[in-house]
């Protein structure tokens, strides 16, 4: 397993994932835990609302694909550390049964200005169904070591 | 309980949640399920980690915020239905038995170019801990039925 520091990451390299299927099971457990809501947990309540049967919680989507990359070719020393997000984009419903793969793509990479041992990289991550159609869209900045400096053998 | 239309909402409002409590079993089955990483689910490698112990998933907080905000005051008529979000913080971890809540408060409220019966209202949900601190800081965008129109009594 390569794992990467924040000197061996340049903007547009990309990463893959393998892929997973979202079970109909999956979904209503996860919602029922924690986004109970008709659309998700229903299939007859479901037919009545925005969405017109049970689609998968977005927060669902965010939790599956980040299985997919901690399984996948991005591998940031010292793990997958989310300081935040700059958005997320939800342009389709995930459906039960659908298959889920993500790719990522490096937007930035930089130092940080207050700890000499880390940066941050800005990746964009797309997850796609198996129609090749965008299901999510999520720009995150995660936390990345530097390789550690050459010490030093000057005694003065 | 009262559900809430595009026009009950306004700039400034806040709404309140519940709080629950993160047992460090929570923390480990859903970090086993989607975020498989040593600082989520193996007290001992966590400690070699950036975080220096077990903490939650950052997509565990996300999903148990949507649980606090499901079962609290903003009740948007049809449900809470994100069409993205405009970003997220993590500003500090959250750790085994913290007790989270949180607060929204609406930042926009925009009908839709594109379809007369619905219109988007942007939150800001804050994530507290016991302390009081903010672990999550999150701004979503959520699609939001209006009242129906009157119906035209005229023939013509």
């Amino acid at each position: 397993m390569t794992t990467h520091y924040l000197e061996d990451f340049a903007v547009g390299q990309k990463y893959a994932t393998g892929s997973l299927r979202i079970t109909p099971e999956e979904i209503k457990s996860f919602a029922a835990q924690f986004d109970p809501q008709p659309f998700h947990v229903d299939e007859v309540a479901a037919k009545d609302t925005f969405f017109r049967g049970v689609v998968a919680s977005g927060w669902h989507t965010t939790a599956l694909t980040m299985k997919l990359l901690v399984g996948g070719d991005l591998k940031p020393a010292g793990g997958i550390i989310g300081a935040g997000c700059d958005g997320i984009l939800w342009p389709k419903p995930v459906y039960p049964g659908d298959e889920l793969r993500a790719e990522s793509e490096i937007l930035e990479v930089r130092e940080s200005n207050t700890r000499p041992t880390q940066g941050f990289i800005k990746v964009r991550t797309t997850t796609y169904n198996q129609r090749g159609e965008p299901v999510q869209i999520f720009v995150g900045n995660l936390i990345v070591p530097r390789r550690a400096a050459p010490q030093s053998t000057d005694k003065a």
